[in-house]
């Protein structure tokens, strides 16, 4: 399959819905690293080797030694915001950068100004802006490929991405009952209609998607989750991946409950608790808003921790699940998880984990992995859905009827393994025999 | 290779060195569970489920369902014992499980006497028995070895392993360098001569590989990971596995550093402390066995996270064990871990765990499922070093010169593929591309 | 005053509204307690020494050997539930005590059936109970001054006291508003009115006042501290005290919060979260129910971290509580507060504080003590508001215009005073000077 | 008395040995205060109030407005120390303050040079200095006397302190066996010898008393605690303090433990870890110097949970403190405590505190108060032991044969009524019952 994937020749667009504290955070620090001033920690695309071959081998190249990405030097960055602020005063009022840092890249953030974004009130209570586009959801969608295709043009883009950081809309029940959302035909005709069932971030996919441009949904809402845009990824052959950035504390559960999982430890209840100050914190305080938010959140243990395969181990799981507005901590989201579980004979046993995390810091890396390499997926030919980047997300998007995996251990065995197919070499399963089978022949 | 594992007839004898508090807790439990009066919780061999072919075939089946496994009701307990004890006794002086819980199974355990134990003190300094063979090297072994034979004759048993769950042994210093190790003659010359530096454990260890019966050692000090014996093991065509069982903190590290390590975050500090008031507890305030623990339990990060691959994450990271001797737990060991992590431009986040566990219910289920495994190892002909149960083990013994792999999510695809291989079954990779060209296909 | 105080002669009967978790845990404890078989910890009436006169007197009577107070074999439990269980089924139930140590008292317990209650549900939305009385608010007085009287003689009770340990009830706005509140005319001719504003528990209030029996509020609601029934235990000479039992998060809140003050640290955030399963917790997930706990466990700060005298210490305090119900806890409730600081130039800290608690145990002894200290107010004839009993309460009842005091340490120096004063012992005022006055002297 | 005080006119010097983390942010802080950029934060005579009559009366004023102490604007400092840096490049080093915060007060920190000190290695195991003075004991003390004068006529002061700042010396078994610290005679004579067994932070404490300086000791070896210099500061009328800056940890234990005790629950453990990476890490890393905290660390518990007064509750607390060198954190001292408790009938429940503080942010006001307020001591004519004081103190010196009061809030009530001693106000008692009998007499 090597020989197929494109090379990453030329500039790389990324553009981005929501100009926020993640978005600002991540444009800041690519520009810092381009500078020689800081580096990529938390990036697997550019700080992660992979094995490749035999243990004894010794073959661990980085990654992007390995797999042909976009270089960061290569990388141009836009996007659209309901507030006129450009990167840098974006970045300074979120906080989660140190205004000095942020003075060094100042002329480079400063150049980036939002375009004008499709906003709908209606999905997002706690927030209001005013640099917003108007129209019926069509002339929106129109304005949104139009935008992208003046963005390549303007800045000698070989290919863009649309990469969503804004804020999280509200929750939307039974979308599968929902017929604006059944197919490609009765979504155009939403458009055409100006249905107001129609999401602003589903207009963004769907001018994304209709560009061939790749898209992916770095918040908990629906978006290119519908059967109608992911009949239109398939047939205009563009790579989506989605949904929510997999940060924090959903990522320490995915971490732990696979390790409990793997032993099998039962877990009686899982009390999550977060603390965090910022603009997310805010919308989320509304509870549709919210709601959005458990959705994901919640489903992640109910995969990994299996009811219907170990009833004795997890039947009775009780897992509750609070975010609090915490103005003190802005953006340094805090969580404390409190794990009830048992073992042998039942006996019980708790953890206690209390996460003094950042979130934005924690989700600008995950940004950049998502957009180099749904970009690579895109040149390799992969398009449609692409659950390899489940990874990164806390509720990944599988095929239809396909469950999703939330072991962020087997993702990540996904997720490599991928890139060893792509690029031609062995996939690991870790059997590892032969090793053995070497010893025993040079003793006897 | 299937057809090549014989069947787990007839009765298991597992003969254990140290019948204390984790040993206590295994047979009060088997005995409970074979009554019907609890669950084997915690054991994978009992409780989990193995994922066969494509994730949409829903093929699970309980492991002891797939694989010849011998059953808890065909399991025969015996063991050696520094103190006289029987089973019951210790097992109430120990204070891990209910004292109504082991009045169920009072006459099992009572009947279980210890056999006199191979000692040392000056092994295990902060410990002194009374109930000890007396001999030299070679007439200790010779006494083990007839224990072995006539237990396995006296309790009717097809097969019999070995399993340490005694006292943590002193630490030695560059065994690589001690001729006495280096050689199968070697080390039975040492047996004739009586030399002091063979350990009580290693005698065990050939005593058990020498009768052709499978040895675990449960326990952070030198066993059966000598030359000399792994030589043996291979000549004998017998199954070894060490060492010490993987609970507790440990364990939760090597659950939570891969997903450090998956994610590119680094780690610049990690302060881990346990306070835990059980025999263990006592024999590791001896500086000397805490060294034996401390190695192990010190080596885990430094595989996962490795600075070689990763300087920039990893090269910086100050890691510190303390294990402290507090009687108010007894048996319930308890760890807090402090862990100072970096991600995008290097921003400082912190991680604290606090982990209230139970040492003895933690390895209990851990001590079963080796023996019954390495039990299956020795019936599928795999005879040496068994790396695939690195799963269960803080310090994984491997072939020489291969680095051992203590991220618990590869050792577990490890096991459950070497499970899968032994049994014909196709091996996983998680790369499951073939889902989506189905989609495709049925979209077009 | 001394000679003043009336000897604790006779049965001291104690008649509770609300037989369930706290009033079980308490009854057979002291059942336990009679029969020798625990000790009373957690009470200071019991556990507790005073000292008197200067420090190198060594003076340091128990409590109880030192004021005149009833005797633990001296008391008589009943009271009403809407609940028929008798107080043996009630704290089978509640899952607090050890199902065999209840069974050590178990007649005790049974002889114990709770009379009929007084119940409104819009007060308490989440229980529905049928051993309840019906009639008017004047009729239901009534009743419950017959149960009082006729306890009082069919147990031969020299005294009675009034402790309420039932659910909280629903948050009344701005109740200094309210007419029928403001004065005992209106309260009486709203019970002959049977005004709906009245509730459950000032009925049971005005009953034991009105019968000449102390009453006390373990509950965050309204009941004794409305003008009427001040007046009415004023006129009647009657002890009273409210209310809100202090244990768990706020006992520690307020152990802690006058440590900050203390040393002029100061505090930008606290937030406070609790996981609890028990019926308690059940009430509180009803937002009525919840706002008036959230009131008492609110104001603490703000009157120890007090902005107006300190605004540069305390004026930005963020305050949040949080109660979730989590049924994998049971009664073990258990609270993780984070609270933010900073000091010498503003420089941040954190203190995070887990509170494994157990509600029940906490609460007993604070019932128990509340019980023989207003006993005691009644023989020493200090009728009225008993703010010295502010030690045991979270949102202590106070004079009209008087601020309350929340500082633990602040209450208990009132608390130990007023049993000095009584007693006609010194004061205590830790100046202490004359210590070194006589060093001084002993040198020249 | 209030006009026996004199008044606060001129300079005062603060002298301080050992100019390191603790001295330097003191420094550094005043000289930022001072310029209006910042503030007093934790300092009790610049941010607290103190109540002064009635609660009703509202007199609330700053205890810097009750009382007259030394303006920030009018203090000088100074020290000695065993490197050569001046206070900036010192506090540079340290790490605990901003380097723009420090580049604020640049010159006023330059300015401040060390003189020589008085060392031996002996005391001080982990550090070797080269800015020392040589000489006999006798010598040093004359140096040290004279550089106390010169100072004071250099800088204009009308009066000065000495506030030892330095590291913790090791500890001495059995002080009061040691016939050169019984008694003032032979200490001089131990000075004209040149006695080994007199320490370096001996030598500055009799140099300043001997110069009628008051002396603070800021660390928990002997210093101003042995009896010769006792003596002498009776004779000489000087004001002392002693010993231990109260911070951290033991500032957080000091107020928790009363806590318990106040409400007579039982302790069993108390397991307290501390992690700091700063020069009084290193300092403690070797044994015998940690010997010396350890004693004060542990004995506050002693006092406060009283095993003789309270068997019951007691007499099994095992107490146990463990300090780790840990150089991730630096400064920031972080500590753990897990504090096992007993309730009602003796059931268990557990608390954990973690507090992530900073060790020199904690201490600098603390020292800034003992300076100003032992000034005032001296001013006001209370000379000798000032146990006052033991309010900011680890391990109170008190008159011989006299028990140290721990508990914090004990400390704060004699603290603030040698205040209002001092100053002829009325002591508070906290009884209050006045405010009820004009409420009952208002009615009637």
């Amino acid at each position: 399959m090597e020989n197929q994937v494109k090379k990453a020749e030329g500039k790389l667009g990324i553009l981005i819905p929501g100009l926020g504290a993640v978005a600002s955070t991540l444009i800041a620090g690519v520009a810092a690293i381009n500078k020689g001033l800081s580096k990529p920690i938390g990036s697997v695309s550019q700080m992660s080797t992979i094995r490749l071959g035999k243990r004894t081998e010794n073959r661990n190249p980085l990654i992007k030694d390995f797999v042909p990405l976009a270089q960061l030097s290569d990388l141009v960055f836009g996007g659209w915001d309901i507030y006129e602020d450009n990167v840098y005063e974006a970045a300074s009022k979120a906080k989660v950068l140190e205004q000095s840092q942020l003075d060094q890249v100042r002329e480079t953030l400063e150049a980036i100004q939002p375009m004008k974004a499709v906003f709908d009130r209606d999905y997002v209570k706690n927030l209001d802006g005013t640099h917003v586009k108007q129209g019926t959801r069509r002339e929106l969608a129109n304005a949104v490929i139009e935008d992208i295709k003046s963005f390549k043009e303007t800045n000698g883009c070989n290919r863009v991405v649309v990469l969503w950081c804004g804020s999280t809309e509200k929750y939307i029940e039974d979308f599968k009952e929902v017929d604006v959302y059944a197919s490609l035909i009765n979504f155009e005709k939403g458009l055409d209609e100006d249905d107001k069932r129609i999401s602003p971030s589903m207009v963004y996919a769907y001018a994304a998607i209709k560009s061939g441009v790749p898209f992916v949904n770095g918040a908990p809402h629906l978006a290119c989750d519908i059967p109608a845009l992911v009949e239109l990824a398939i047939i205009a052959e563009v790579a989506i991946a989605g949904k929510d950035f997999k940060t924090g504390q959903t990522l320490m559960k995915t971490i732990v409950a696979p390790g409990l999982q793997a032993r099998a430890l039962g877990v009686s209840g899982w009390f999550s608790t977060n603390i965090l100050g910022n603009r997310d914190g805010l919308v989320l305080d509304n509870p549709e808003n919210f709601r959005s938010k458990e959705v994901t959140k919640t489903g992640v243990l109910e995969d990994i921790l299996d009811a219907k395969k170990s009833p004795d181990l997890y039947s009775d799981l009780y897992h509750k699940i609070r975010i609090n507005y915490y103005p003190p901590h802005g953006d340094n989201k805090e969580s404390w998880d409190n794990i009830d579980i048992f073992g042998w004979l039942g006996y019980k046993m708790q953890i206690k984990i209390n996460f003094l995390c950042r979130d934005s810091i924690l989700a600008a890396p995950v940004a950049l992995d998502l957009a180099l390499f749904i970009d690579l997926a895109q040149r390799a030919g992969l398009f449609g859905i692409q659950e390899w980047l489940s990874f990164y997300l806390k509720s990944p998007q599988t095929a239809p009827g396909l469950p999703p995996e939330n072991d962020i251990f087997k993702q990540q065995i996904k997720f490599q393994n991928t890139l060893r197919h792509i690029m031609g070499e062995d996939l690991i399963t870790h059997l590892g025999l032969d090793y053995y089978q070497e010893l025993v022949e040079s003793m006897i």
